[in-house]
């Protein structure tokens, strides 16, 4: 183990459709927010990771990196962008986290970025679907609410998990984020709702996808023995891990877990010295509402096939045993692909300070994050504590 | 300083318009050469970079590193594409290099790729183009072409390069290509040819230009002392250095020196305790000839403004007291930009091992490689021993 690294700034901004903005509007906003609250100046940053997946189709721009530096004024550090596609947030997190553990950097900026509402949503489908096996799946028609309905469908064939339990994420997440002022969608929605929302690829409705969204998400990381000298709660990453499945659905032995996951999480908590039961908060990757569901049997709050009843039984709830997306996960935060994950960890570093209002887990020690990529082909988790 | 990392296999794919293979086929080519280079099996590999620009525009493909993973069957690894442009390779090394030292990884494969002719050659240009400052330049006509335009027209203004100056570069990277079997030319184009070929941007030809490639390279990298098991001849990465410049050549103090190339190639051979004097052969970005003449000074070969006269009196060729770009350069073995970074290491292991066959230099032992991205918004400089 070499030096321990520590997230002493965290910024996001106001998720939603931001025609107003452009990709480096809301990457700056993001990223200054997060070296205000680490009350740091330009000059003590030595370096930038961008988490992005789709910049050069959604908006005609790469480079990021270099960009960021330049508007940013930040001199002469390196900076560069890393994608695994919905994961590419998570991706930039452990990059920044490698980075300082090597000791070619002491204190970063992570950002995760993404502008996808400046084309249309037919084009955005298309750019997402690129992240799946694109030669046996998405030339076939197989985009992501399509492969995701091939999982539901098996969920509910093996499990009995109805058309009720896929609603209760959405409900769940609504209902969190009607307390983030940044989330993309403020309001609750009520089950019924839900349940008679337009379908999109059955069994999966409208409301049980996250949406289109602009937005990102900044960190400032240093090295733990740095950190004193700023802020006096600084967050500790204890652990971070990634795995990779087979890219396309149908090579995986089942369907209804995501391996990657599995491993991912195991891993992690055996890195940290946890169990999950030591876990007080959760932002675990619900691209849509079956993913959720099985990201809590995977991750072991639930057994397999019961990620639904844990739903119902409330344990995910703030409040619950285990809470998942407090933040209105990817549903009602919103799912700017390559920001989400770093958004996940902006959220539980709120919640391991105390400073997530009315949201808040009381007494949260250790948080967990899931975000993966596709349909589990990439999962990164991360490990806080306080 | 914590672990030294070494490297242990090289691959390189036949560059050129490769039409009856895809993304994936190069760079499996690539990897599995790195690897059986290297002696080593998939079961001792423990992760996977990618250094790509834009496989979502040119192939309609992302999470290259997921799908990597899965075609080469390396089971749960982790993996993940990098992106700095032009510097997408070098990023690559970059990151491999900084998992190694952090202990978050052992043994590691770096792949370099890109396929840049399944699309329209004005399409690739337009792609390419997303690296510079699009706002500012790209959607002004501010293509590379033009940019570096610039750059040599104000270098002959101010410095006297003259057009055979600038034919230079091209000559001596196509006759050293003419011995590297992977190179995408390899044929000897003389000086008259050169300088009568088509007009690209005044004062630039197409001549002077780095083509339009597919190709992949690839790495087998690992901490020093795990390298001794696979072989007698490791290559060492000495240094590691990455600066950042403005993205838009208008914003800097002089369009006729990189900076971020004089800074990162001082703090790199800083950092490896060597000076220029001690390096036996260099990789130099000659994405456009007059590139590789900013560069010979900027890296302190030639004073300012001397780089012409250095190519003139051969000390860059191989022979010379620097050779420069023995494997071809981009202009003679090619340009997958994501790949470029990477095929510049391969190159110089060879070198280092006494594997260049004609091309070789007597006794190599230190060698330097400049990768850049855009018109020298990232630089990333690499020193190599053995």
């Amino acid at each position: 183990m070499n030096n321990r690294v520590a997230i002493i700034g965290v910024g996001i901004n106001k998720f939603g459709e931001l025609w107003d903005k452009n990709l480096m509007d809301i990457a700056y906003e993001a990223g200054m927010y997060a070296i205000w609250d680490a009350g740091i100046s330009g000059a003590d940053i030595d370096g930038m990771v961008i988490g992005n997946m789709s910049a050069g189709r959604f908006t005609g721009q790469e480079h990021l990196g270099a960009l960021a530096v330049d508007m940013a004024g930040l001199g002469d550090i390196p900076a560069y962008s890393v994608e695994a596609a919905c994961a590419s947030g998570g991706a930039a997190v452990r990059q920044a986290y490698m980075a300082i553990k090597s000791g070619e950097h002491d204190l970063m900026v992570v950002l995760g970025c993404e502008k996808m509402s400046d084309v249309s949503q037919s084009e955005a489908m298309n750019t997402i679907s690129v992240a799946s096996d694109w030669e046996w799946e998405g030339t076939f028609g197989g985009t992501f609410p399509a492969l995701y309905a091939f999982m539901a469908r098996r969920h509910m064939h093996d499990y009995g998990t109805t058309e009720e339990h896929l609603a209760l994420p959405v409900v769940k997440n609504h209902a969190n984020a009607a307390h983030n002022p940044f989330a993309q969608f403020q309001s609750p929605v009520p089950l019924d709702v839900v349940m008679s929302s337009a379908m999109l690829a059955e069994p999966l409705r409208v409301l049980h996808s996250s949406p289109v969204t602009d937005g990102a998400a900044g960190l400032v990381v240093c090295r733990e023995d740095l950190a004193k000298k700023y802020t006096d709660t600084p967050v500790i990453i204890e652990a971070s891990d990634q795995r990779s499945d087979t890219l396309a659905l149908h090579d995986r032995k089942s369907i209804t877990t995501m391996s990657s996951v599995v491993t991912s999480t195991r891993c992690a908590l055996k890195q940290a010295n946890l169990e999950l039961k030591d876990i007080d908060v959760l932002e675990l990757h619900d691209s849509f509402s079956i993913g959720e569901i099985i990201l809590t049997e995977d991750v072991g709050i639930a057994k397999k096939g019961e990620g639904g009843k844990a739903l119902e039984e409330g344990i995910t709830e703030i409040g619950g045993k285990f809470p998942v997306n407090t933040s209105g996960g990817l549903k009602a935060r919103g799912h700017p692909v390559g920001a989400t994950g770093v958004a996940q960890i902006v959220e539980l570093v709120l919640q391991l300070r105390g400073d997530a209002d009315k949201r808040q887990v009381d007494g949260a020690e250790k948080a967990l994050a899931v975000n993966i990529g596709g349909t589990g082909a990439t999962s990164i988790v991360h490990v806080l504590g306080r």
